[in-house]
């Protein structure tokens, strides 16, 4: 009862794997996550910056790292549950609100827990910060789905991702950070070597050349 | 699409963790969890028939193969979320209802359909087969719990499932594998040895006894 | 020392592991194994019947769940020991008898001892329901080894396994869930789709459509 | 080439495991801990500031996201041969930067490098920032071999480490942060329980109390 | 077809899970129980050698490298199944050995097949070699058991292997390196301390000492 | 205190994972590792003998078996950290002498002393059996890299290592095994057939050929 509990719900958040149900090369859990998305907003929120606006860089640090936390309190809900219906999702948030509310009340300090609650809200608001959140935690994905197809996982899912992600992404194409993204990093990501087997045998032949083992 | 997709999906049991967001000793998935509840479901059944009641056994079988896969569609929902409120637990039923009735319209060859949407139904009834299947669902989950337990997981949670479990088991106190159950079964797993430390240097010492090397 | 040894051993059937010694994508275990067995005969057991076909469901299901039981007492022997000769095989499995015979009488209440008996017996019979087990069986296998192979495992162990489960199950052509296994299982099961790289670039290109970030 | 494999080293730090080569119940990653200690930092600036210190966040949040990164070029070293002597700290230091260096001038657009180069800094200098991100860091290694010690791992180091870290934070006594967490957080977690043995058969003796079985 | 196929087959051997079918909380391959066995015969040897006694290094070490490399041809059979019978146990070993004949003739030149027809035979003869072998191999069983033990596995089987492997390495009392591995080995691993919670809060309690936070 | 640490030391080795911080389809250990490297040595070693070289087992042994222990002292530091200065590589090798004497002059007994500083001390000399070893250590880092690369790891360091790797073993092309693993495994191993797609759905309709089913 107090602080001790929120920093042990902390490792519980190690224990939560991404994309249940599913085979995947990699898996992922949600505290790297959040570390990652906390990550690439920072770089994110930096383009933004060098192109003239201006961040709360407090807030968008808060945003990102807590975003995911409430799946401590929910569980892995799949998203078509979610959103199958305007009337049961917002069913969904009100519960969701009600355990955030219960555990500050519980655990944290009375001085802290105007702060706390203020952390733990929904962070994908219409705010610079926001929408720079909203397409950090999609970057990720993005980066989650593409290491399984790359590495050749058969299941059409990672693939269903890969697309969605980029999807939102572009529904932030005004942001400079987001045009950053598409002009340059994506293409990057996109060479990618791939190592045919074609290759391992020229270059095995190129160091041994000139000799004649074979 | 088709029968293949249904038998692909079994996989993903395997990937599904229960209990997920909690260290453990042991994972368990929800394809091995349903084995092993369709099994004790098994000895249930045998008890109760030797004592004279009719066992539907391709029902009971249904009931516990299946009684799982609808997470498939749903994902792992913390019990706190969906039992909130009468309304979401209805919404949620209806959501996860239409799901199926999907997936077996998209999988299933006609002349399977109605057999399928009989089977993925909930399987907790007010039937003996039904009331077997809750009990073998709880056992399960008991020693599950048991197994953190005795492994000495420090998290009160298993505790909490330990003691949960065997309350909803006592509530089905009227059937005579119950009694089976909590009359022969319980107090042998409450027997189990610890194996302490000092019981290890005595055998050690009786295996080298007479001997002189320290 | 009673029926709770028998559910514990349950678990251990979780920590045997399908194909010791061999490096896999995805990795099986017993018990999840014949939950999957189960979940598939009861399929072909349906497509039996459909066809006018008698099933007896009680032996059906009594069959696939404990078909690898006995693997808890002697442990995963490499299939070319065991048949390595006739005389081999015959005092492998009086072995293998005699442990099953000790562990009911240890374990089992008199009065349901004779049930379990006839439960662990070697199901693979001549029975339709017998029958089901084995093509059930080799279904599984042959969905374990081309999983590995949809993955890309270079082990050529997968290959083989792939081609004598489906050998095996040729043997049961006779069968009506056999014709439908063929006829409408398996051809899905070799459309799914591999995502080539190349593709990834063309979904990636036709999001971005018209947009010149590159 | 590209902030892209800035983005993909995120990922290598999921790989990397905190304190390899010795048994651990429960593994941690520099991910995972790079965001529990962000998160802890989070909550020792707001004690901080609420009784009368300014925090600059940007800066607090900086350091503590990136305060392990650098183990991507480095590897684990282990800290005996880290501190051997002065000098080969100081070597080790110098190599460490310039390989920083290297990494930005690389990966980074020019625009960008000063303010990466600023960010990737060791960070536990005088500043309040740096010492709540040291007090920080340990009180996440705390909770580590708490968690190891709590699930009963024999291994002294876990102790030692518990010792080492505890003696860090008390060098911050002077910091108002550190005086909430020995005064309020330290004890609560001093008191979780361990659910002893005999506990269970009580708990489950309560709850069958006044029934026949045993 | 040759040489690579053996050296492929070593990576099979770090697949191999010794003790298969069990929980446990640090499970070991036979590759690296190879490892161990031979570093433990390597002291064993040095104590033979210190006590006057002729070792043959070339045979220690080629009986401990390869004492259970057979284990890739014919899997992990459980004990009592290979001591059954003394007929079993004969056609058990005969058909091991066709196997290693095979695999010889299959993947070696001509040149050597002789040389890894000895190395691949049966290690544990009446030989100091073939002796210190038997005490090495149950030497670090009796630490993978203490290891489970010490962690507090509750299966009983661990205990039963500890007392078998001390009852084993007993048989060899004769050897001086028995009598130094009773003597001076043994006691001090009795010795490992348990670290109580007790142990815990007191020192907690000295490092706080004059303090007062709670 | 005592031997006993040294052979419990051996289980640490099992914990540390070689090239951490990366992704890998399959992940070694240190004790594997030095397994594979001994057996890989003794087969060059025989080769070298077969064509007329004396080789001392009893050093070739030890070296192979120990040259990696003293990673349990340092840990895994990068390569570039290493050999980024002849200074700092000097200290580094100092530091990591004077550890082991420690420990030596801590736990062995002064009889065994001095063998075993000589035993854990630097193995890559220039002596035949330091030049085996060298062999030997390469061949199982080409073969990890090699099982990476078959498996379709897109991380180029695979690639990296599997160069630099063989580009080592070529320095020792002098030696009769070098010339023995480039002409007769070497090409073996890059026969490895990859089972592509299209042999899956040639096999299947080979198999089943005539019989109408699609």
């Amino acid at each position: 009862m107090g602080v001790h509990q929120y920093f042990k719900s902390l490792s519980d958040l190690e224990k939560l794997v991404r994309c249940p149900g599913k085979f995947k090369y990699q898996e992922h859990n949600v505290a790297s996550h959040s570390f990652k998305v906390t990550k690439i907003a920072q770089y994110l929120g930096t383009v933004e910056e060098y192109h003239g606006s201006t961040v709360d860089w407090k807030r968008l640090y808060e945003k990102a790292l807590n975003h995911d936390y409430p799946e401590i309190f929910t569980g892995d809900i799949k998203t078509p549950v979610k959103y199958a219906s305007q009337e049961l999702k917002q069913l969904f948030n009100d519960v969701e609100e009600e355990m955030i509310t219960k555990f500050i009340e519980a655990e944290f300090p009375e001085q802290y827990r105007s702060i706390y609650h203020e952390r733990l809200q929904e962070g994908k608001d219409e705010t610079l910060e926001g929408q720079i959140l909203s397409v950090a935690d999609k970057i990720d994905l993005l980066y989650e789905s593409f290491g399984e197809i790359q590495k050749r996982n058969p299941e059409p899912l990672f693939f269903e991702i890969y697309e969605q992600s980029l999807q939102t992404i572009l529904q932030f194409e005004h942001l400079e950070c987001v045009k950053d993204f598409l002009g340059a990093i994506l293409p990057e990501m996109l060479q990618e070597k791939f190592i045919p087997r074609s290759e391992l045998k020229e270059i095995t032949q190129s160091i041994l050349a000139g000799r004649d083992y074979t």
